[in-house]
Formats: structure tokens, C-alpha cells, sequence
């Protein structure tokens, strides 16, 4: 066994990672760890990562790697068969932006320590979180619907006809949308390129669901 | 003049990309916004970017790029010298690392729409905004300082002599930082390192301050 993948299994990030290491077909340890029990803040785990966050990847070689999409990129860069990137600069920029539309526009403001941050600071219950949630949903699911369906790029998944990096951020976050119950049904080519990876194994065992730890 | 950036002179994510284009020694067109006035809301500016964000890079061919760690990614593939990332897949991984925790995890909390939108759900005034704002930079600060003085892989910038993606993400974030007129003192080794940064024309010319539509 070459890798051990720390992480949660309702983290979107680390469903990210789970699905990248399926697609590369790299076997790892799953240590599974409670975000909501503080498991990521003891002293054991910050020496892996100062940040106290999953997912962290620690190599054969005890190197411990943080961040899923520098991670990701890294995969790519040592594993690079199936490539989880275009080969061109021009379709790698368009399914980075995707990527990074998700991980840097959605990811951040809804994931548990943001919820937890408004309930504490502003007694935003579960109605007044949901709506938060929902907002950085909608506010950018609809322009990448629109981007999406406008491209002829775009093809059985986010960039053509194999799966890649902006379908691993797609899958997590859709799953990640279920903590609020929130129905695709209004972005119709997202329903259909999840629809697409969830019927690939190497998504559906990264899904929430199928972790050892899910509750 | 081949390039048309598409910015405003306080975000960011512009100062990021300004920086990227310096460093490779690419002349640009300065188009600047005024988020504050919702100049990138306008229809015509929805059809260079869907998301309604800026930076937007308009390139040679008419393409729109967006996502600004997509497009600096895109620059140093399309112009690799100077390199922005080290040629080792592990030094990769780690200044993406360092970069996505700032563009990860303070920025997409800290930006002009989320602070507008705490004001407007929350009632948060200023005070109340100083100090959400400041719990995300010192979220990630005080594990990036430890990161950034524990390896021997910080040089005079944050990986190595070379400027490169991460010292673009710190200077783009110290200089967001001034927003709220937080001091780096509590953070020796970034502020080290944006001194260093600061005396680079690359950097300097990119700061807010010395922007053609700064107020």
C-alpha cells in the first residue's frame, strides 16, 4: 500500500482527492478522521499539516501533501496516465477556471468551519445557513451551467469525452450540495455530466456514501 | 499591445495577475472596473465572463480567460521563462500548496461581495467586517508563517531565490490585508518575504496603489 489518504468522508475535498487517486487506479490507506469531533486539530495531526485540514496525502516516502487540488496536480504530474488535464494550454486554462470556480468561489464559504463560523457569529440557524449555502451555490452554478452548455468543448463530461479535474470539483461539490438536500434541477447539463461520473466507479467509491466512516 | 486585461485595481486576484504578467515581461492593455459600482455586472461584461468576476485576460486571439491562478497557469505554460513554478513535481505541490491556501481559504471569504453580503444578512458594520475579515487571514497565516520558517525549502522568497505562484498569492494578500489596515507584525517570516517581494518592480507596479484607477 503506497499511500494513505487522510481525510473525512463528507469533506468535498477529500471526495475530490478519492476520485482523482480512483481515476489514476492508485491504491491507499482510507484513515478516516470526525471534522465535527476536532480530529483534524491535535497536536498528532497538525504535524501533518499545520492547517489541521483533509484531505493530506502522506507518499510512500512520508512526505505529507496538503491542498486537493495541489495534490491533484501532483498525481497528474507523477501518474500522468489517464491525464486528469487536457494537453493543450487552452483546454487546460478553460478546465482549471472551471475547477477553480467551484474550489474558490463555492468550496470556501460553505464548507463546516464557514457554518459553524455564522452560527457562532451571527445565530444563523439551520434555515439561515442553508440559505447562505444556497446563495454561493446558485451565485456561481449558474454561470458554469451557461458556461457549460454554451461551449462546444464541453462534451460527455466538463472538457470533452474523459473525465478530469473540473469533473472531480463538479462530483464533490454536487455531493457536497446534498448536506442542504439542494436539487440540480435547475443547472440541467451539471444533472447530466454528474449523472455521467456517477456511473463510473471511480466516482461513485469516492462518493460520501461508500466511505468507511460515513454515518 | 497583445494582451487586454480586464481589472480593477484593489481586487486581488488583479493584483495576482498583474504581478504574473510583469514577471514574464508581457506588455498589457489596463482596463479597469469598478466592483463598487457593479461595472462588471453590465451585460457586456457578462459576455467576456459569465461569472461577472474580474480578472479577466483577453488574449491575442480574442479569448477570455478567467480564474486568475487558471490564467497564471496558462502564462507559464505558454511563456516559461521566468518559470512561476519549480520543474520538481514535490516543489510544485508545495508552492501550489501555499498558494491555495491563501486563494483556498482567506481570499473567497474576504472578497468585496461577501463582506457586502454579511452587511446585508447579518447587519455586520464595519467593525463587524474587520473582524470576520481577520479571522480568515489569521486562520491561514499563522499555519503558513509556521510552514513558510520550518522548511529548508524557503529561500529568499517563499520557495527557493525565485519569485514565483505562491509569493504572487502572499503580496496579492498583504496588500488585501491593508483593506483593514492589518499589520504583518505577528507574521515575521511573510512580512520578510513581502519586503522582499515589495522592492521587485514585477511586484511594486502591480500594487492597487500604483494603479491607473486607483482613488
Amino acid at each position: 500500500m503506497s499511500y494513505r489518504l487522510h481525510n473525512f468522508f463528507r469533506s468535498s475535498t477529500s471526495t475530490r482527492l478519492r476520485a482523482a487517486l480512483n481515476l489514476k487506479q492508485l491504491p491507499y490507506e482510507y484513515i478516516g478522521y470526525s471534522l465535527r469531533d476536532g480530529e483534524t486539530r491535535t497536536p498528532e495531526f497538525l504535524a501533518k499539516n499545520p492547517q489541521g485540514l483533509v484531505p493530506v496525502l502522506e507518499t510512500e516516502d512520508g512526505a505529507m501533501l496538503s491542498q486537493s487540488l495541489a495534490i491533484i496536480e501532483w498525481l497528474d504530474e507523477t501518474h500522468p496516465v489517464p491525464p486528469l488535464l487536457p494537453s493543450d494550454p487552452n483546454g487546460r486554462a478553460r478546465v482549471r477556471a472551471l475547477s477553480y470556480m467551484i474550489a474558490c468561489e463555492i468550496h470556501p464559504l460553505n464548507n463546516l468551519r464557514v457554518l459553524f463560523d455564522i452560527r457562532d457569529r451571527f445565530g444563523a440557524d439551520e434555515a439561515a445557513q442553508k440559505d447562505w449555502f444556497c446563495k454561493w451555490v446558485k451565485a456561481t452554478f449558474d454561470p458554469l451551467e451557461e458556461m457549460l452548455a454554451a461551449s462546444d468543448q464541453t462534451g460527455q463530461y466538463c472538457h470533452g469525452d474523459t473525465p478530469g479535474l473540473a469533473d472531480i470539483c463538479l462530483y464533490a461539490q454536487v455531493w457536497n450540495n446534498q448536506r442542504f438536500a439542494i436539487a440540480t434541477d435547475d443547472w440541467p447539463e451539471i444533472s447530466r455530466i454528474f449523472a455521467e461520473l456517477d456511473v463510473l466507479p471511480a466516482f461513485s467509491l469516492a462518493a460520501p456514501k461508500n466511505q468507511p466512516d460515513a454515518v
